[in-house]
């Protein structure tokens, strides 16, 4: 078994040495790919702009969906090289949607990683344009061969991000959340089942698209393939539901930006659906279920399953 | 020849039919493709993201972009179906830098198309949305196979359109615009390569790619591939001196949109540097050497000529 408790202990140790080096290579190779991204003619890129995509792209954060790309892919012996590129790629996706939902017209926070938010750092116009632009290059570095040799290989991954960001993914879970706090009228009804697909939706799609897109690298068989997308998911749930007690019951000092935004919002979470207590009972659920999903990958998944328990534990 | 003036005639006629034809084309296939973006799993689509997406890409506009990829692959026998494909994905992301530039942070515009602005119609937490969702769905309609067979000609072009729409590209273009202006402190020096700099980034580069794709889906020769990325970097400056030109004559009821505004904001354009005869002189430039670059594909660049003719030419 993988799961005894002085075995998790040599994991967990394992495993925080594993994203702080994978967070230290995204930080170089994001920093890197900011400053060159490649322009045609006689183009050039507006310093303003680049600075702004650095302030919200580099120098935060835990670098979660790209380690799960490496973690995933690891699985599979993809050269580690390959997996940074994708997770660069997704890295710059997830800071754009922090970037745009920060927006006074969005969420309206000042505070993000424990610095000024971009609009805060700069002005909106800039933040709304070093949001497109991160979206943009995004695509543009999962299309380039360091990602992977093969076209076939990095158009599925173009199309699944595509899909986990867009309407029916990521940008369709915020206007889903906007709806929810009675932005364009009423307060939508909320129940168990529509938040937990506003959160699949919003948080879970770019978590699950990071199992994926290892499995995607990997060339893993249907069966693999099933076994990290059950694992996306199931961490995706977790990682919402932590991230909502977090809000409760943490201090934006610890954490880096506000927090009992939810509470002031009068905002459904399966926190205030469930109560704490309960929300605490499915989130070790879930770790067992992630845990349960990796079988197939035997000792392999030890440092993934450590990560479940991370990520239902993590206290910023 | 192909450039006497009874030829013309006819050749323009045969020009507005097919473009005509494509507009109606992209129209069927933008409400499909927005309708219809495929969802992984329980997600669903936000009622009013759709509807604002819709708003922005549907009922209007000339589809100039589309049909230069239409245009430019028939040159090659390409499928019409493709290069249909291809120009939805390209107006979808033209479409969302609409949306974000008419937002009150940027460029503060009510009428677009001679209808309301997507955040005066919604709201601006929509419309960034929708301006994003825009964006991710022009990847996920390239990537998908109908837009062609091969996957690494697929990868060529989400990676040339991430180039043009960029930080390096449009994105960059409409920050250097910012600055021109003055938002960001005191207005940025302009000369006349600075403007063309900044119109290349702004709105050349989309037309550009235009031009790049339509060689890219028809597998072009070197040769062929220069000569269409000559003319879509000059139809593109003949574009924007057009536009500067009907914004210092034209009228708003007749546009469907604010006209005088570069006058009104003091903005350097190549009008106000070469003055209106200066400007008419240059584009005529523009439309012989569009015409002149096209010499490879002999009469069968015909309609591109006119599309020269046209562009210079346009009242709205």
């Amino acid at each position: 078994m993988t799961t005894g408790g002085k075995n998790n202990t040599a994991t967990d140790a394992a495993f925080s040495a594993r994203l702080a080096a994978v967070a230290d290579a995204i930080e170089i190779l994001l920093a890197r790919l900011i400053d060159e991204t490649p322009v045609a003619g006689e183009r050039v890129r507006p310093p303003r702009l680049v600075v702004a995509m650095r302030h919200s792209a580099l120098g935060g954060g835990k670098r979660l969906r790209p380690f799960l790309i490496a973690e995933t892919a690891a699985l599979f012996g993809v050269p580690e090289g390959r997996a940074l590129m994708a997770g660069a790629a997704l890295e710059c996706l997830h800071c754009y949607s922090l970037v745009h939902d920060d927006l006074p017209s969005m969420d309206n926070d000042d505070l993000r990683r424990g610095k000024p938010t971009v609009h805060k750092a700069f002005d909106d116009a800039t933040a709304i344009l070093a949001g497109d632009a991160l979206l943009t290059v995004a695509f543009d570095i999962l299309a380039r061969s360091e990602t992977h040799p093969d076209a076939a290989l990095r158009i599925a991954l173009v199309s699944a991000l595509a899909r986990a960001a867009g309407v029916g993914g990521m940008a369709g879970g915020q206007m889903f959340d906007l709806a929810a706090e009675g932005r364009f009228g009423a307060k939508t009804t909320q129940d168990e089942t529509s938040v937990k697909t506003l959160q699949a939706m919003k948080t879970g799609a770019l978590i699950r698209f990071a199992c994926k897109a290892g499995a995607i690298l990997g060339g893993a068989s249907p069966r693999e393939h099933d076994a990290l997308d059950t694992y996306g998911r199931v961490l995706g749930e977790a990682f919402q539901i932590a991230d909502d007690l977090l809000d409760a019951e943490g201090d934006a000092a610890t954490i880096g930006k506000r927090t009992s935004k939810d509470d002031a919002a009068g905002k459904v979470t399966l926190v205030s659906i469930l109560g704490r207590d309960g929300a605490r009972a499915r989130l070790a659920a879930l770790v067992s279920e992630a845990t349960l999903a990796l079988e197939p990958f035997g000792a392999r998944g030890d440092i993934l399953r450590a990560t479940a328990r991370f990520v239902a534990d993590r206290k910023v």
